[in-house]
């Protein structure tokens, strides 16, 4: 039934578990010197990128995702001025940061100039910021980019990487982290994708314990839904090289962009930490109460 | 890939997608006079109950539905004593109602005995609680029970039905909430499942008006994960023959027995409305504010 002319299928393998989106068809398909890349048209969700075989965004529902690693961190360090995006070739995240206006300049470190190509065809309301002149777009290693950083210059850091298999691995190490930490100023922020807070604890729990090693100070995880990731239920985590103060709930209700998930009630809501979670974490000193 | 006999899959039509576990066998399988029941074992997600085809719940991931079905309503009400579960055969939510000290009486009226049978033998865990001696067992159709209610006398009724396909439709009517609406008394609050917030708008629109028609003057969505329902992210309304009062804040933080999602924070994420979700029910009057 689930025939792969008609569905498009993504298997998560260490939760015995599989989603699956109807298509029309493949739009495109190609290996890059890093990763096989594949667009489809589906009948329900818009257009759907895939890379190795791992669901990357959907049309339908990738803002929640967007907006999600964006705004909560950009409205929590005091003023960020200076980002880095390491990943994010698709450009969606690009485009919520450029909404801050009191941002001064992005740079989008994407390791496969082909993501940004593709993404500028099939998902070009993600693109429509790429122009802006804030916006810097460096098609390398985002690995080998933040080792020769200068020091203390960034305040966000966003890593908007695939899964830690592949490419994306080298971006969950506490080496690579250690690089992030000396590229932030003092009130430097980190926020990073780390998959699916019921499925994927082993995971959580190496980024956190990675951070420390790396130098950063506290952690704070972030909850969202994502339908189309495994469990369709995702997190991300902030990271701080001193405390994460609180948000800046004034500025963020006062936001002068739209969004279409994130708001200070949603923000705060996926601060909110399950105790199943906590506890999970609990042997790492993470410093996360049970509510 | 997908086959039969290694991945239990529920088609979400109106979406175009699909949701699989991967099982190591079906453990039973009957058809009652109300529907098609089956219990399959996953590999990962421990017992799958699964009615008409769609997922009703599986070991794992119950927590998440049945807390926030039960505890968000419970501390709100100012003081709950007499609660009605409709349907809800699998007995999980009747364990969570059962937790609240201040909690008299629950009756539990499913249609389908076979329901609960079939949770006692694969879900006992669910079931521990059903000798407790406030809960009340009536295996006959909610509607006619709710039609014959004494007037006044419920607290809270917890509407914990199948899809508002089969058996469930009748629970989604301007006629059952009127019903509802004179068995409460004046502080009363009806809570039921409505469905993804992403998938089934149209759903939670008529749900919407539905309430207000049967007499329930407010409504206030209720969001939460549930990752082996369509989309992976639930909702539940909350409605009110009066105005909705805050939660019990205090009483949700000093709960005198163990949760694993339900907290304080959670109860106020839960409560979070994203602007998608408010633009669409806009027209609706529902007084739901956009952050």
């Amino acid at each position: 039934m689930l025939d792969a002319d008609h569905w498009f299928t993504e298997f998560c393998e260490e939760a015995g578990s599989a989603f699956s989106l109807r298509i029309r068809g493949r739009l495109h398909e190609e290996r890059t010197p890093y990763q096989h890349i594949a667009i489809y048209e589906t009948t329900d969700f818009g257009h759907l990128m895939v890379i190795d075989g791992f669901v990357m965004l959907s049309s339908r529902d990738n803002f929640l995702y967007h907006e999600m690693l964006t705004h909560p961190v950009l409205f929590t360090h005091p003023h960020p001025r200076r980002v880095c995006i390491v990943g994010g070739g698709d450009c969606g995240t690009l485009r919520e940061v450029l909404r801050h206006p009191g941002v001064e300049s992005v740079v989008l470190v994407e390791i496969d100039e082909r993501v940004t190509r593709l993404a500028e065809r099939y998902f070009p309301e993600l693109c429509e910021a790429n122009g802006d002149p804030r916006a810097e777009f460096r098609f390398e290693d985002g690995i080998r980019w933040m080792q020769a950083a200068p020091p203390g210059r960034l305040d966000v850091i966003i890593v908007d990487s695939t899964d830690p298999f592949g490419p994306g691995e080298g971006l969950f190490t506490a080496s690579f982290y250690a690089d992030c930490a000396r590229a932030l100023g003092p009130d430097g922020l980190l926020v990073q994708q780390s998959e699916s807070p019921l499925l994927h604890q082993d995971i959580i729990r190496g980024m956190f314990r990675a951070l420390g090693e790396g130098g950063f100070r506290a952690c704070a995880p972030l909850f969202f839904p994502q339908p189309v990731y495994p469990g369709g239920w995702w997190s991300a985590i902030l990271a701080g090289k001193q405390a994460i103060p609180g948000f800046r709930v004034d500025d963020a209700a006062a936001r002068p962009f739209p969004t279409k998930y994130y708001n200070p009630d949603t923000h705060r809501g996926a601060l909110a930490v399950p105790g199943f979670f906590a506890e999970a974490l609990a042997d790492l000193n993470s410093g996360l109460g049970q509510g």
